[in-house]
């Protein structure tokens, strides 16, 4: 199924590589080189809207050993300004993070964040939420964009749809498709990683359909958009299945947007390698602790004087230094400073999932690893097909 | 005008010492020890109002190289009340910081804070800012309070008063010498310092009879409260220095909520060792930038591509690490990494120039080193009587 015989080398310039060093089943464990370094796969990358990862500082997001970090194309598009953040360096050098990055297209952002968007056969108008401005992104636009921010990976600009509206998601999947060539065609700088996005929805032809399509155009790594959107996790899990089927095996896979730990784990599981999502930064702000036995509201009452680390398990530095109890007098108070040390425990709880996944392929109990996981979350397993 | 003949041994149970390593003119160099480390004064010392120095880690005030912590008793009492922090082991253990900390006695936060106060000869009846409900203070209490907190350093309960109105002034004054004799009764730890403050607004005389009848009663250490709430800075500045040459020069002296560059310059001339201050904290939370040659407007459209650090000669983390450029995009997004970024900058300003004080103590140079530093900053000297 494979349309590129070679198992590292998935570029022209030698600045990119993927390599599998270890398979269990459709997981595999990769090293993704990039000018900014080498991903260790699976990874999840914490996101850094705009161009920092809320309430962490780069030496913080160091700490926690996070490798790739998100930004996002439209709101640095709108604010400050990709050509900006070019004049002052780029984006790796503007805020300060000198590993991989990777920034998306714009697509999601244009369809989920603004509002008056019009869709035409060559890119989106929008109103800008910030300041009601109209914009417009193409797909030789978000390439530009993307070129002036400068991450390791881009993403081609694709068009979201409603998952379940078949009509829509075919033409949607058509035009992605011909925004892909455009995106491809735009693309100038040699030291960017372009990914491909396959969509299709809900419907299994139509997956199937758009992971011939994009395959076909010699993309150096692959993503699955338009999930986790609305779609049942059974939904998400199979439409997953479906694609890797077609994607060739020897390019990095990347579920967009994807981020609870049982969707690392059910991802993993059918081949995908890079994950990237704001949960973990957004539900601590909401005072929500991700462990690897469930979430706990540390706002909770019955935490006012518990001594115990929000996980016992874990080694991150909330956990190694600070109580439950003063987690929750931090919350009570509205100090920022819970803000930062949930983010710290959630994004380590992600990172440390990958690591730990990354380590169950290699030793090749992945199975075992994750029947075990899903148990202490207590969420049933979806198998494989 | 000592009433103590020794030079250290502040106290008599051999956990607390105050040494004086140098002199220059009124100023001093000295090393007080705690039971939780030697303070080389002159100290400033962050404050942690809610156990918390607000949008900073432990780790980050350790990496400032910061000793001594101010808490706030008011507030803590309010919540989450110094019994539950008492029974999590105290505050350093609540808020993990393991080096000297301070607790003022809620007087301040009474008078400032809330409604509805009620002073009698005993204490204070006040409306919680929290929740409205009746809350009491008296010198008994806000030592119990303290006691429970479990600070190093733990101040006398005092009244403040408006400094300009001399009857209410000195009747306050008097009740503040009752309160201390009451705290120093109250006292039943051995592993606490109780200092005295002394009151008196903008009067001579009343400074002076307030800091012999202080210094009278045996306190290990000294503070000046009230200043800083409205009087001019040449007043203040007066003010310390009538109090100082009553004071007992072998005893440290906490000039209270003082903490711009120029007063810690002005304090230290005057043989202050120790200040305290939310300023720095706060100004970043409002997009200052504190330095040695003024305040910078972070949010300022000049700053938009400016590449240089808020301040080249700086040495802290944000100045080390991030431009002006990327701390304005912060703001200017409303992300909270931006007060994290400016407290620890204001906080390093404040903390490296009380170090940069002790040190011209040491080489002999602090009235040319102040001459040098309040030309930069472009304030008149106030000279010293």
């Amino acid at each position: 199924m494979n349309n590129d015989s070679q198992l590292s080398n998935i570029d022209q310039t030698g600045l990119f590589d993927f390599k599998i060093v270890a398979q269990d089943g459709n997981a595999r464990a990769g090293e993704f080189t990039t000018p900014h370094g080498v991903l260790q796969t699976p990874v999840f990358a914490p996101v850094g809207t705009q161009a920092t990862v809320k309430a962490i500082t780069p030496a913080q997001l160091e700490e926690l050993s996070a490798t790739l970090v998100l930004s996002n194309t439209y709101h640095l598009f709108l604010r400050p300004g990709d050509e900006r953040v070019a004049r002052m360096g780029g984006l790796h050098e503007f805020m300060q993070w000198h590993k991989p990055m990777l920034t998306d297209s714009g697509g999601f952002q244009v369809f989920s964040l603004s509002n008056m968007r019009k869709v035409d056969e060559d890119g989106v108008t929008f109103k800008s939420h910030i300041d009601g401005s109209m914009k417009r992104l193409t797909p030789e636009s978000s390439i530009q964009i993307q070129e002036n921010l400068g991450a390791d990976i881009i993403m081609a600009f694709d068009e979201c749809s409603d998952p379940n509206n078949r009509s829509y998601v075919e033409q949607a999947m058509e035009r992605t498709h011909r925004w892909a060539q455009g995106c491809l065609d735009a693309k100038k700088r040699d030291d960017q990683a372009l990914f491909g996005i396959v969509q299709g929805g809900i419907f299994d032809d139509l997956r199937e359909q758009s992971a011939r399509a994009i395959s076909a155009m010699g993309f150096p790594g692959h993503a699955i958009g338009g999930l986790s959107v609305g779609e049942t996790k059974a939904e998400m899990y199979h439409s997953i299945e479906v694609v890797n089927e077609v994607l060739p095996a020897n390019k990095p896979r990347y579920l967009m947007g994807v981020g609870t730990p049982e969707d690392l784990i059910e991802g993993v599981l059918r081949g995908i390698d890079i994950f990237d999502c704001v949960l973990p930064t957004r539900l601590a702000r909401h005072n929500s602790a991700m462990t690897m036995s469930g979430r706990l509201n540390m706002m909770n009452a019955t935490f006012a004087e518990d001594r115990r680390p929000i996980d016992e398990q874990c080694t991150c530095y909330t956990c190694r230094t600070f109580t439950r109890a003063y987690l929750r007098h931090l919350i009570v108070a509205k100090e920022m400073l819970a803000a930062t040390l949930l983010s710290i425990h959630n994004l380590h709880t992600l990172l440390q999932l990958a690591r730990d996944l990354r380590q169950a392929i290699f030793e090749g109990h992945l199975q075992a690893f994750a029947d075990e996981a899903m148990a202490k979350l207590n969420i049933p397993r979806t198998p494989e097909r």
